[in-house]
């Protein structure tokens, strides 16, 4: 018997993710979360041992060793997947992304979205063209904090905006921890592998997507200093960054993984003409928001945010605190409802992280180095 | 084809949490989140449109109108569930249990046990008649932070124990809320359906356990002055109490539902001769260890807990908040492997609060309302 | 020249606080930090080359090596000092101030105001039967944060107050430090100098004081669990208090020496029908206010505190810690302004800490050790 | 009699900060705070009639309605002045500090030093060649928390320092504040009277000067973003800056007069290879260390603070918070002494901001204003 879409969870498939990976099981537990998705196939390594191991781990339906036959024999499969999951080091984001489209089927990507611009804008061009559904996991995006912040922005709450102050601090690649044979480091520090950035790819992007949805407003060009602290490493580990968005306001933007002690320290200040918004990723479920007459406040999930978007992916009654998990999930439940829409030949809502997104953020990272390689010259963003 | 009980997910029942609960939700999301079992049916309600409803909303398989009728049908059912997972209010948590004890199901149970320590007390005896695995909901001992608490306190890393003082403060019963007929509040302020305890049973004690789960330490006496505020209430909805520990130490406990703006702090600080930790459960990824010489120290999930205990729960990396549902899971996570444990015919581990931790709360609970009927007596636990 | 007493600073005299105490140089502080007095006399060890020296240290233009002959000279001098200034061990307090209001000499006395409550009763009627003014230092009553929660309660904005919980936990006694012949520790813990209560008479007056000061409400009875947890200690080190207030309000009052790890850590929470109110001492310049509709809003000293008697004691702009000499500098002001006052011949305006709030000091460490000695029962203070 | 200078606090004058002033009030404050020092005389009021009732209500021995009239006589007076301290608007920084040098009276000077870069030159040769005490009250640097940043730095405790984050935000300006004719506003937007900078001058030199204060570094070349964002406004009230340090670590540093909620949001991080430090102005006894190996560690005054720096200036016992006054009292004892030492004819050792610290301020701002018209070039300074 074969269920309707609405009657049924949808059937996820994962690519990447398998024993030694981080991100896989996080993809895995945030699409299950909320009830709509269970994961059921997946090509979790390119190790084909390995891959059967993982699978065997998570209970996986169906395991294939190449991404590839995975695209294949999903796609023609009674009951194959509603999307993929792509969760591998960011070189195989382009070419397993392109698989999967070309199958037919929906995806959901980690950022950054591909090694550089151009193989960005392709991809992009192809999700437009096959009218597939594109989700790109900016996860932050996802927390009832960061969507009320952005619900203020947006309302005006916050009045005219002047100055955005975000920075993403880790300590994680202080040492040349590559050089030790870590995977997670390894790959990311390998021009080939992790592609045009470093820090800037892996958690730039992350400050950059942040500081635009949350305002509403676009970074229209970046004056930046660029650093590799770490000798004999290729790619860049900081970079502090000058700010001017296209409405006026300017700021800045601070990404590093050298900053000894800090573990995940994602900040975002916004200060406008009439109130201003503080948030910490470590601890999500409290913003700050100082009005411009009158004390600040502690606006708290599932206590005294207010928009719907934010009421919506509160999960728990207030004071029992959601996490990282619950706000990747948040995406995921998005995504997930656009699955469903098409599926019965609706239009889809695009609440999440898109292709656009992704393109945008390569673009980020683009001026970046170029700003950095002239000197801090000032570089417009498209 | 029948899978073997490690190649598949264990699949669970649910007696309770349809819509308009809260809790339901949660174990269903708390159960599934490590991948290890799947909701699969329920008897979300006792108005079967309603129970209907419900189980359409989270795709269930099966879905009853009595938890009677489901314990039958699913022990004997081929691919019938492998537990039952009990979220009603608390007057059914026995009823419930005992109909699927006796039908040979494993039970996860919401706290408090049941509605009186003898009521309770008849439930152990059964449940250990019959051998089924039994787990009790206090959730926060789920906690990487209350894992390593716990370590350091039984390791002796804070010396001899002096001064627990542990509380857990909400208001959201600080108006006559069941006044409105809203659900929630309806049936805890009921005797007849939250038994003994008001703001004791429901939140006192998970304070209670919290306090012994964390010293590893028994509270042995007693010494209360219970409150109703709201008036007309019958039930309590506050409570000061001096404690008293086996072990020599002393403190205090408060729970209490009328505390204007407190949403859900519950909080512990344990003082030792070598050293105190200090944790709050709204922002549960931090433990202040205050070691007897030298400077407070910020212990991290994922970062700076050492504890195997901590460690085996924590399931992303430094610097990503993990929260109350993954807490939740923990529990989930360690009852699943002693139901494979127990399909294998092997011992079950039983490190999750269960049968006795239950009757042990309503003798806290039996304990505070007999001392502060006596002028606030010392009153022994046994 | 002799200027009218408003033209010039108030002359004080101190007797303690010599080399090796440390509360002497911050009342010196305090009494000079308006600009409304001068210390310039001293009786400051009973060890004339210590009180020698240390007049030196502070440039004092007259040492005395007795206060009885410091009394005695200054009542008659025609440049004596205003008021004295008592630092001593509280054994001393009792007779150092009845020598000087013997004399005619107005006082100001650390706390607690005496060994007992019959010695605080006797000296009570003393300073009545003279007319002198009489300051017992209360320091916490004098931080803007404290006036501005006593505002609130009195103003009503908290509604009628159901709960308040105070404590203060240090950890200097943790270990017997007396025995190493530290002269701070040594007084403290000897009934003879120190008098009825360790803890209870150093710092938990102190907490009851401010539980009282903040609520405008008086602690009716009382039922504590004091205990020495250092052995062959005479005097309590720790205790555990449940509170019943006069105006039906509950709660509990912990003061402890011996909590590992803190350093002066008095906070109050005070929960009212509503809003409520929170302080910590030690980041003394923050109210947490939580309304019973909306979210917790942070008052600020010199930004968002809106009381008269907050802003008259704040002297630097918002955002420039005060701390505790600021505090303690309040009372002297205030006290200040009343010697001024008497000199005048107007009424004294007394607000400020005083000689009733030190026989009820008394009559609270009292009745908790009464209460404690038969077995935590109820004990009415009067 | 005439005292010897070691027998006698110090006589001080003061220059501006009569009534309607905030600062002056508080150099007088911290100027006293150690018994070292007394103000007795004062140019408080370039208006006669106010300058008199001010020092009334500071009951000063002698009052004057000019500051070159105060040079003279006091230079001249047997019992005169031992140094002046100037609270005045900016632009009599230097004529009012080259009287009294002129007259040979050491000088305590509020920041920024002079208008412009020469003057501020030209003022550091007068007060070289004339040999006398000269301190720029850039009081941050007083804090205990400072100091003991600044020693674990030297020390080489952080190790090699890669990053710097400074940052001074305030929100008093972020409304035309000075279209109401209030009187710190009004000035300090006046080019005429405030100088080259506006928030840079301000704050900025404050920020800047800490970041090289803690590091012990230089700050070599910076790259600005400046602003004015209130309209009409012809100083800059905000500005965004890359750093670059001498000794090849890189930052940023923000000022900002606009940043709605702010109230002197003073903060700084320093990351080495080692270890981090972060402080923030507002919670000033708290520096949150983190070495490269291990959790977290908060250091407090008083308690785990090492240095002899932070401990020399830490005047109460730990938890008893100290602030403001006590930091800008710090810089006055340092000068105290130095004005002792140069009384008795040794060398000072001038351990507190001076002369250098001031001109090197203007050349930070000059800096910043150049390296923002040219597009935010990187700029050096000296």
């Amino acid at each position: 018997m074969t269920l309707q879409i609405d009657q049924r969870r949808l059937r996820a498939g994962i690519v990447g993710g398998g024993r030694g990976a981080f991100i896989g099981a996080v993809h895995r537990m945030a699409a299950e979360l909320d009830g709509e998705s269970l994961v059921v196939a997946g090509a979790l390594s390119s190790d084909p041992a390995k891959a059967s191991a993982s699978a065997a781990d998570w209970r996986l339906a169906r395991s294939y060793s190449s991404y590839a036959e995975m695209a294949r024999a999903e796609a023609s499969a009674a009951e194959g997947i509603d999307y993929v999951i792509i969760a591998t080091p960011n070189h195989l984001h382009v070419p397993v992304a392109r698989a999967f489209i070309e199958a037919g089927i929906h995806v959901v990507c980690d950022k950054p979205l591909a090694l550089n611009v151009a193989e960005a804008r392709e991809l992009g061009s192809l999700v437009k063209a096959r009218g597939k559904l594109f989700a790109l996991t900016h996860t932050y995006s996802g927390y009832p904090a960061v969507l009320e912040m952005r619900a203020l922005a947006i309302a005006g709450e916050l009045g005219e905006i002047r100055k955005v102050h975000v920075e993403y601090l880790q300590d994680w690649l202080m040492s040349p921890l590559e050089a030790t044979g870590q995977k997670q480091a390894s790959w990311r520090v390998d021009p080939a592998r992790s592609g045009l950035g470093g820090a800037l790819g892996d958690i730039g992007t992350h400050a950059h997507h942040l500081a635009e949805f949350v305002t509403g407003d676009r970074i229209a060009s970046i004056c930046a200093d660029v650093r590799t602290f770490v000798a004999g490493r290729k790619l860049d580990d900081d970079a502090n960054v000058l700010l001017r968005f296209a409405g006026g306001g300017t700021g800045t933007l601070v990404c590093s993984q050298v900053c000894c002690g800090e573990e995940n320290d994602l900040r975002i200040r916004v200060y406008g003409t009439k109130g201003s918004v503080q948030w910490r990723q470590q601890e999500p479920n409290t913003v700050l928001f100082k009005p411009a007459a009158g004390a600040s406040v502690e606006l708290r999930t599932g206590r005294s945010f207010k928009s719907a978007q934010a009421g919506a992916v509160t999960r728990v009654p207030a004071g029992h605190p959601e996490g990282y998990i619950e706000a990747f999930a948040t995406l995921y439940r998005a995504f997930a409802a656009d699955v469903r829409r098409a599926a019965r030949g609706e239009s889809p809502q695009r609440d999440y992280p898109g292709i656009n997104d992704g393109v945008r953020g390569l673009e980020f990272v683009a001026a970046a180095i170029a700003s950095s390689s002239q000197g801090s010259a000032w570089v417009s963003i498209p």
